[in-house]
């Protein structure tokens, strides 16, 4: 590896001087993202490069390939696993200026992309030709989806729409040793294809470690006519989840179904008072879309299956309302960040997923985990796929409280894999989940590494994220 | 490689006698599959090995990989592309005996089954949960699930739920050399993860050359409460294709979007004379399922669509009239082996996709192809996300036609290429599709064969498929 003062001067005259940032401050900026363990430890990359072409991020892998300096690609930087940080050096490719649109084309049902472009501002593109990007991570206005193509990010619809591999069509990567590969076919804009090894699908949610993806053709769908909100109250979170099966069974999906624990009804009602959330274990939000007369009768058929358990059911389909109710779900994350005076919420073991017959015993297990460590876990989430968002609420300049809130996290990932859940539903594993990987998959771990290996030998692509720093 | 007689008697030494195939006549009901490729040639194994376990799996595998003798593993042979043929020899693994349920997890909407269960009877086994899989192949009543998931298949309702491999969860695979990995989490019974590198979607769809699938975890959906089926009839066929455009547009997702050229509204009418579909140059068959309000909503929204196009539209929710609407595609693939006295319907480029606003160009363009050969050539299919059935009609005892017919598959999967499409929208490439690769994939394929060397360095899987035999 080359030194780091030869580093930035042979980037420096590759690139123009403003893609190049050296300045301790414009690096201090990448240090972390927004997970609890980068900002632990102050992982600074020797150079950030902000590119916007295929051709300059193939340079620059040429280049990186050639020197063996470790490439961290980077979208708007809110992951919660500290997959965009470069913990070991080098250089922080940013993507997030290289934010346009290639094409919509409504014709083909389908859009293409660079990676930086925000998930918010995608879909208000499309939303002139009634079409959408289905998967919606709670960050819709801030993640890039470079980033959710990274993470294979899904979020509050996937009970409906599935996670974003299943919109992803072709791919664009720069490849680490600078070659560039089309995934999906080298001219295709087919809606289908099962041609060969699915590349595509392998770079969906590899984190950067596989190569630079700077281009991304998407399905999308066409905006659903009518949508309903439902809001059911249970004094028993065991209800809850039997409530979500019954809708199941009865052959019906909502587009969202979501959840909210006693402590996420308390924070929701103190973050916002005129909520008046009524206080019981746990607050179901349905989402049901379609046209207008399924809306109308799934809602019906939802809320009659509802009021078999709950103590309150209301469902409404009008604008204000529907946005009222929905209200309650919308402030969690903001809500939880303000809970208490002194502390905050923060993000690890955030988003363990469970089988969803297990959901209740979890959440009650996470509860006496965070009383355990007394550190307060506010529960709410995905409850539709088992996803659960477990956001401890605690002081990050208390080191009593740091040390107490990685035991939890650690917990709570330990809980997820005895209980045959997954570490990782949404967010992926960066390096916070690192530690669990061999127990969570045995030899597949040695496999996944075999092609990591086969397409990245030089391993300098985001080194020491889902594998360890030292494997191999 | 051992001799063939040192192998038979290795093998005749592991397993019981009666899972050995040596004979020349139990052989050669391996030698082919449904496509016309495997038919031109006797691909013969060198035996058939038939198993019913992971464990035994892993011992042949075991032995394979010492010896470097090919395995090929074969479901039901229903494939279409030569996949499950051993063109290089070796070892063919029957697991299509190997057939049971292991597990219907209603509460967790999720289902465990080995490779050799044909779907249909998945599927009658999961109705009294109120559950089904939603990916249905035309040959339903053959097709396993093992080759689904190799195939990645799809079919007629791909156009709503997608594609198989957005329904696989995990996988259990024997390695090639012999080790049993477990995919998507070692005790996960989770619906989401995105717990590292994806190796249950890399399996998805690789044909058998990364290992062997022995275990498949497959998330499942609530039966949909009524269905509908609607006829309708285009003099012109741009008018069906711009009709499934408007329908999108308006916002909806039909469960099943299928279309007969007049070819296949001919060949249907022949089979089946009480059909009389009135021939003109479209017929489209629209299925759409959901709650009844939604069924009979949407219905009417697609009907008052069709018809400001349509020659004639008819609507029925009646089962017998439903049936009775829908024989015209049901019958198709009968139909279309009997249209020609003296002559056969034969599968060669008959899957390649088109970007949906392409689909009255291509098939245009491939009734010329059929002319200008003089083979005639049945359409039907998929229309819905462009997937199009393309039928040559011939003799196979005729050199001369069977000369032209390969001209004939050739042309129509360069115009898949040229019109910006893929060679194979679900039935793989296996050998059939293999001179396409390089031109359909550029590097990337590279990277599929670096990725086949890193899992399977001695490249005993499923030799020949996907990439050249002597490739590498």
């Amino acid at each position: 590896m080359v030194s780091k003062e030869q580093l930035i001067q042979d980037l420096e005259g590759m690139f123009k001087p403003e893609r190049v940032l050296k300045s301790e401050l414009q690096r201090y900026c990448y240090t972390y993202d927004s997970s609890f363990v980068s900002q632990q430890t102050e992982y600074y990359p020797d150079v950030v490069v902000c590119l916007e072409c295929t051709e300059d991020v193939s340079r620059l892998m040429k280049y990186a390939w050639e020197n063996e300096v470790p490439v961290t690609p980077r979208g708007a930087g809110s992951g919660q696993t500290g997959g965009s940080v470069a913990i070991n050096g080098g250089i922080v490719l940013d993507l997030s200026g290289w934010n346009s649109i290639v094409e919509i084309d409504d014709a083909n049902m389908q859009v293409i992309v660079r990676p930086g472009i925000v998930h918010a501002d995608l879909n208000d593109a499309l939303s002139p030709y009634g079409l959408f990007f289905p998967p919606d991570p709670g960050s819709s206005k801030m993640a890039t989806v470079g980033g959710m193509v990274c993470n294979n990010a899904s979020g509050l619809r996937a009970v409906k729409y599935g996670a974003t591999f299943q919109y992803v069509l072709g791919l664009e990567v720069v490849l680490p040793n600078g070659e560039v590969m089309k995934t999906g076919g080298l001219k295709s804009k087919a809606l289908k294809s099962v041609s060969g090894i699915d590349l595509t699908r392998l770079y969906c949610g590899s984190e950067g470690t596989l190569g630079v993806i700077t281009e991304i053709r998407l399905k999308v769908l066409p905006k659903p006519q009518s949508r309903g909100i439902m809001l059911a109250l249970f004094e028993k979170l065991e209800d809850s989840a039997l409530t979500v099966l019954d809708v199941f069974k009865a052959g019906l999906i909502p587009s969202g179904i979501e959840i909210l624990d006693d402590g996420g009804i308390r924070c929701a009602n103190k973050f916002k008072p005129d909520l008046n959330i009524p206080e019981m274990e746990a607050a179901i939000f349905f989402e049901i879309n379609g046209s207008k007369a399924a809306v109308m009768e799934e809602g019906a058929q939802v809320k009659a299956i509802a009021e078999k358990r709950a103590s309150s059911v209301e469902w409404a389909t009008d604008a204000d309302r529907m946005a009222k109710l929905w209200q309650g779900r919308a402030v969690i994350g903001a809500a939880s960040a303000r809970f208490m005076e002194g502390k905050t919420r923060i993000f690890a073991g955030e988003d363990v997923c469970f089988p969803i017959s297990r959901v209740p015993e979890a959440l009650r297990a996470i509860r006496n985990i965070g009383a355990e460590y007394e550190i307060p876990v506010v529960i709410y989430g995905h409850i539709g796929d088992g996803n659960m968002h477990t956001a401890p609420i605690m002081d990050p300049l208390n080191p009593d409280e740091v040390e107490r809130t990685h035991k939890v996290a650690e917990a709570i990932h330990r809980l997820a894999l005895e209980m045959g859940g997954s570490t990782t539903g949404e967010h992926g594993v960066g390096f916070a989940r690192v530690p669990y990987m061999q127990e969570e998959h045995g030899i597949a771990l040695d496999v996944m590494w075999s092609i990591k290996k086969a397409i990245d030998s030089k391993l300098i692509m985001n080194p020491g994220k889902i594998w360890t720093l030292g494997r191999g």
